[in-house]
């Protein structure tokens, strides 16, 4: 191992170089402009891969974007790890909020990264992530120090919902075997609180349509005299939530799972300042659901957030019209045991149902995915804790995250196996906004760790 | 006036071929890119002038964009009636939805319309109104029958709230000296129903802006743990308007005058068919104010209407963001006697009290206009219902209309003069809509028309 790290140690440079190229490329998979860039980095991360060392290298086309396999199999007899990552980013609009081009990485220090990070689309969501592995097994092959088998699997739609990775799983079972699942495309507490996420929050994402009159009208000879499709919207919008923020839809809660009193007091040990998190944020007070901090309501809890509205005349100055159609786009993050198509199919229901008179309404879902937790008496949350207590010097906290990885719960599903979330990111590092960035640290120590999480799982695998 | 109305028939596809020219100008004021074409518009609309026989034609700059003058003084002995009008138009968005792109007319039959309509960005507000009157003064001075003096005064910033049009009329009121001020840029009921405008909704209209967290968050790690300004602007809008829609904010109603039990028995007489009216706008009920019907809420009752909203992700497919700013256009009609300015004061207080913790509002007001009437026992409101009865051969209706001309009660304060709203337009000719269009029929009926207003004025103040 020592071979291991000291040419991370010698390579750090190269290693940093070679990230900064794939993060040039945008790989923007949401929008179909950008298809030659996603599958340009599809090409350079199998190239990636066999420069690593990996075999059996292979752009596997799917009915949208392919997914890049490569694995290096040394003993049948020895454990496999499936690392899963996806070469995709999201949208970089707002891009004139964007300090530098999104696609043109900069390393500048920030008060939390004083060693530097990385800004970059993508540069933690997830190409920084996943690139630790693809250096990681480089620095292990290189070093003939590679303890059990991997595999790797790399997804281009990851930001859009997975939507052909569960073809690709459900048709590959024999090629996908293993032990255990890896992905780093989470974070921790803080660098110098190193933590694991053990579970995720499911998604149900819909798009809404309110239609009115049939054209857009002159405000002032039909202002007042029919339903005006913004103002409805807003109006079914505040509707999804009642005075103590919880949602309204009818049924939605039924399936959440609550916490016993001792799960949310062991929660509760992981450091939360409320001050800190306002000041990072500029607002002078949080909001939520009643009854629940902030972390639960980030974590344990199940949320209703529009992303995006749009309608009527949003140009420079003044248009008095009222629009004929507006639009939102809303999302839902489930806990267990809620299913994103029974929460779809309510939301639909409901939203429908709260239409007024004069009015008609459309609702589109968009992707989905279920919740998932991983147990952390399990032989691949042990090597991972491990592995973080021999690089940060102190054994790791286990949490649960608000974000969603649908695809956890469908590798089960599918595979049977469990996924290790070892995520490197921090939250302050502003991935699906401008100025994503990863620091240099979190880089290197990932691509230090991942060894370890191998020699570790080995070695319990064994035992 | 023979003479007159002979010279109109024999010059009808000049008229029209003249006014195409004019519609293919893409006067709009609201976005500078069009700059070049108002200012182009303003020199096509003064050569007009010239060209009938208007004298001192004259482009008067202003700190935004130029009114056009140009008179024909007679007799000062005679009266003289004031034309006021505007060059320039709304911008044309959605564009997608115009069946002929907005600035290429094309004339085509509709079923309000058998004898074809002019589908233009413009056609109705204003260029086709204001152009009847430069083709009507032509008509009355090659034929040596102007039987009055008459000033024109055309502007080019109606659409933005007429910001430079005060300062002009208060630096000259020698020259605008007049007896009367005559517009088209109202509608009437049905080509079969001449009507005529005797009041005006006032005008107030603000930008919104919430502001949440400083940037745009990853709504899985942040969902349901901070306000999220689209779901708040939401709320804040829905909460405008209480279950019977009317408007929360306080004060708003002060000084609304309310009609008595007579005058909306009058009202009343007003054809109205609400299966039409929905039928036409392919809805199934309409909406508003409790209490009052759809022609009361459109004329004698304020309203608030959102005219354009946005914020978030809004291209293709799903990002799971939470906007930092989301933003809202909201314009509020308005009845005698609220003031513009107290209104959007009130507004302004009000929006900004009911932001929740965890937002910052910022509340920009555009531009205002106050309410008008004009009695219809003046003079001029007398010698326009003669006109109408005379070319529509039935006497026309006195109707309070919902829209907004906010000059007509600067003209009044700045210059003693009641204004005469003969406008020719109809409510289904989609101003500020994609293809907005005006009549043939209606264009050369106002032509018509203009000449017996000049006749009956004169007549009427000889008498």
């Amino acid at each position: 191992m020592e071979l291991v790290q000291a040419y991370i140690s010698r390579n750090k440079d190269r290693f940093l170089d070679e990230l900064l190229d794939l993060l040039r490329i945008p790989s923007v998979s949401a929008d179909p402009a950008y298809s030659e860039s996603v599958h340009k980095t599809a090409a350079s991360v199998a190239q990636s891969l066999k420069n690593a060392g990996a075999e059996s290298v292979e752009i596997c086309e799917t009915a949208g974007y392919p997914i890049v396999y490569g694995e290096k199999i040394i003993d049948s007899s020895l454990p496999t790890i499936l690392v899963y990552g996806h070469y995709d980013v999201q949208p970089a609009d707002p891009i004139e909020l964007w300090t530098n081009p999104a696609f043109e990485p900069i390393i500048k220090t920030t008060p939390i990264h004083p060693e530097g990070a990385i800004f970059a689309r993508g540069a933690c969501d997830d190409k920084g992530q996943m690139f630790m592995h693809v250096k990681a097994f480089e620095a292990m092959i290189k070093n003939n120090a590679l303890p059990c088998n991997v595999k790797f699997m790399i997804e281009g739609e990851e930001e859009v919902g997975s939507v052909n990775l569960g073809v690709f799983v459900k048709n590959n079972h024999a090629r996908l075997k293993a032990d255990v699942i890896l992905v780093s495309d989470t974070g921790m507490l803080a660098n110098d609180v190193p933590s694991i996420t053990t579970g995720l929050r499911g998604l149900s994402y819909v798009e809404v349509e309110v239609t009115g009159p049939n054209r857009d009208l002159h405000s002032g000879l039909y202002g007042g005299c029919v339903a005006n499709p913004i103002n409805i919207l807003a109006k079914m919008i505040a509707s999804l939530h009642d005075e103590n923020n919880h949602i309204t839809i009818p049924g939605f809660y039924d399936k959440v799972i609550e916490l016993t009193d001792g799960e949310r007091r062991e929660m509760a040990k992981a450091p939360f300042s409320k001050e800190a998190y306002c000041t990072a944020l500029d607002i002078d007070d949080v909001m939520g659901e009643a009854g629940y901090s902030t972390p639960e309501r980030g974590s344990i809890r199940p949320t209703l957030d529009v992303n995006g509205i749009w309608g009527g005349y949003t140009g420079e100055g003044a248009k008095t019209v009222i629009a004929s159609k507006a639009y939102a786009k809303i999302s839902m993050r489930l806990v267990p045991d809620q299913d994103p198509i029974e929460i779809t199919e309510l939301f639909v229901n409901h939203f429908e149902s709260i239409a007024p008179a004069g009015t008609r309404v459309k609702v589109t879902p968009h992707h989905g995915g279920e919740p998932a937790v991983t147990p952390i008496d399990s032989v691949g949350y042990k090597a991972a804790s491990l592995a973080y207590e021999k690089t940060f010097g102190k054994k790791p906290i286990p949490v649960r995250s608000g974000g969603s990885i649908p695809i956890v719960a469908m590798f089960e599903k599918e595979l049977g196996l469990k996924t290790v979330l070892m995520g490197f990111g921090l939250d302050s590092d502003a991935i699906h906004s401008p100025n994503e960035h990863f620091g240099v640290f979190n880089y290197f120590k990932g691509i230090e760790t991942i060894p370890y999480f191998f020699k570790y799982f080995n070695e319990l695998n064994q035992a």
